[in-house]
């Protein structure tokens, strides 16, 4: 059964309303999510540790005494490490040391400066005190989700990084675990869900509340960290995953369309489009496409993925090519060119832009050092991939000397009257000379 | 009528529930205004321009017959400022200086390194192609805020900043379109709330769609950012204002009632605490909140303000005041002491921070630099004030050699086949040297 993937072409007339058609998409409430979720938050906020056994007792089929028994040692987590297989641990570890590598080079400096009148100016930096991190469970429990969230928050200087994690049934993730190992994670509770987000955003008698939710979930929990926002941080509210690759008709098919298909693999909504200006490539990639789906372990994820929402894309060259980049802009951006760093200076909106035709993308999920929690739906137009920088906030620094408030108590005096705010200037006023 | 304002001892058994109580702000969400907003969006969303007219018309009393004329000229902009008082411009152009030469301070570069295989990382900062900023009309209308909200986004690189304020009755205020001016704001359309909003988020055939919200706003406005927002970056959604003065009991009592007062001023919500080792001290104060009040052209809205949400709080020393400012993580600290930079070392969450006696936090509000649009309700714990960097966003750099991606793709490749995404694995795998 063949593939029918859409085709666009740049030059067309209506090419603008069906790249906004194939981009659509539907991220509506769901007032029965909503309602449940409040519920459980309402319930957690009130009655802390005995809410949270309850829920877990019900969604995970967990009967505990106290929440305290649903903690993780950080002996079970070193076991944990020391179970798994040894390429996997050394893999893990190679991970782990690549993405704090990186990290630690988005560190921010607070700064000072003292201007003509002796006024101190500056910026101070410091890191949360501490950070929640929510890992899901069951199939879509991934271990590079923990290094990828953890690791910025470790490097920021987050004093305690919490870890929540459903077990249902008991089942743990040995891998998970160890690389809550791996990266430094503080406390792990084995608990879920919604009535997970809501521990870490309130504070239960055992589990402590966090000034900043991260990491990935389902709708419960992503409805909860909506939720909470505003009592908490959160991360970024996750669209499907998407990759546009733009090549230029020279990179080997088969490799494209395996491009294609690690995002496709992900999940039916995921999003996978190929730019080029070789129609010929486009025909070359599609048959590769057709050819290696069969040999794919989760081919009908990917085929309704392909079928749903992929696209091949036909442009009168790269430079037409990087301008429908900048109106998607896509989460991941493979350059699959001879020159992508040229290429590269006219993209202004991706998430993550992976150069030549040897970056596949999948070396950024795991290992190429920078995160891959990345903004997704065109969000990229004006966030920023997860970082050091999320873990991190700045005071400002104020230090007026006697002369400086002299001088701007002033500027501010004539300013807030103004505005009709008299104890603003009045209170600029105290400080002002008077001789 | 005396002022009655609490007073609170941190060396009471009840002093944390208390400081909960006194903390504590109902932001909870008005069903009605969302529906209306909702409304209001899909309104705009669907039918634009003329949405856009009919809801002016309905709100702002304002009956033209296309937005275009709802659009304001730099010309018009200009002779604002040409027309409002010279000692007025000299101060708006004073405060826009200096309030540029901080932000400049916060640029962020792009950078790029390679490792020991030759593989490329990096980091590409980016400026949003166009900001939307929301100014209130009628009695809110602040200068000042254009200029920390403009400033930013033009030093940031943005192309195009659009400003949107109500103008109901056809009412202008020449202060905040000189202010616009100043600040460099690219396009204005006097088009206000919720509709202006959706204007901003989706675009019409007239006002261009932005990447990013801005700008303070009633709750018609707050409910309609929290809603864009996805579609576009918004900031924060503000809670009232707020001020805690650290003082060692050394500086002129009016004064520090007087800094109490400006933040009180603001609106009956806003809240304003003194903190103090000397408990003669924090009598010297109330005394003179006492006898400056009846002086106050705002007296009304200070008297409720100060009864309803200021504390007078005694602690044992200035180390324990430091705690206690920690907990509260205020949006505007003034550290009032002999030493301030001793006692900022033990500062970590705060949006502004106000050193020595002559700081009054007034300064801050309008031309020390910093900005002015800060944390509130003690998200100051994981967020900053509005800066450059809201301004900007940044994308990941990857660009494999042949050789990292060998050695890094058999790392990649044992990750994803341990999370069961083979189509990751293959994709790592065909980058793997076979010879």
């Amino acid at each position: 059964m063949t593939v029918n993937i859409k085709r666009l072409d740049a030059s067309q007339s209506d090419f603008d309303s069906s790249l906004t058609t194939l981009l659509a998409w539907d991220d509506s409430v769901d007032h029965q999510v909503n309602e449940t979720v409040r519920h459980i938050l309402h319930q957690v906020k009130t009655r802390g540790d005995q809410a949270v056994l309850e829920y877990t007792k019900k969604f995970d089929r967990l009967d505990v005494a106290s929440v305290s028994e649903l903690e993780m040692s950080q002996d079970r987590l070193q076991q944990a490490l020391n179970t798994i297989p040894q390429d996997q641990r050394d893999a893990l570890e190679q991970a782990a040391e690549r993405v704090r590598d990186y990290h630690q080079r988005q560190n921010q400096e607070s700064w000072q400066y003292q201007d003509d009148d002796g006024t101190l100016l500056g910026q101070k930096v410091t890191p949360l005190d501490r950070a929640g991190l929510y890992v899901p469970g069951g199939k879509a429990a991934y271990p590079s989700s923990v290094l990828m969230n953890a690791i910025p928050a470790k490097v920021a200087g987050v004093s305690e990084v919490v870890m929540v994690v459903p077990t249902p049934d008991g089942v743990v993730n040995d891998l998970v675990l160890a690389a809550a190992a791996t990266a430094g994670v503080d406390r792990v509770f084995t608990v879920g869900g919604a009535q997970a987000v809501a521990a870490l955003a309130y504070g239960t008698d055992t589990i402590p509340a966090v000034d900043k939710i991260v990491g990935p979930g389902n709708i419960f929990v992503a409805t909860a960290k909506r939720e909470v926002f505003g009592t908490v941080g959160i991360d970024m509210i996750a669209g499907p995953s998407e990759i546009l690759v733009i090549c230029d008709g020279q990179t080997d098919p088969d490799w494209i369309a395996m491009d294609l298909f690690s995002q496709a693999e992900h999940d039916e909504q995921a999003q996978s489009i190929l730019i080029s200006p070789d129609a010929e490539f486009l025909n070359a990639v599609e048959a590769s496409i057709n050819k290696l789906l069969p040999t794919m372990e989760r081919a009908d994820i990917i085929r309704t993925s392909m079928t749903d929402r992929a696209a091949l894309i036909q442009v009168t060259d790269l430079s037409e090519a990087a301008t429908v980049a900048n109106r998607i802009a896509p989460e991941h951006l493979e350059l699959s060119v001879e020159n992508p760093e040229t290429l590269l200076q006219e993209i202004r909106h991706a998430g993550a832009i992976f150069l030549g035709r040897h970056t596949a993308e999948a070396l950024g999920d795991y290992c190429a050092g920078p995160n891959h929690v990345l903004p997704t739906s065109g969000t990229a137009r004006f966030s920023s991939p997860l970082g050091v920088y999320d873990f991190q906030k700045r005071s400002s620094i104020i230090g007026f000397s006697a002369k400086g408030a002299d001088r701007m108590g002033r500027v501010a005096s004539v300013l807030a009257r103004g505005e009709g705010l008299t104890a603003h200037a009045r209170s600029a006023e105290y400080r002002i000379k008077n001789d």
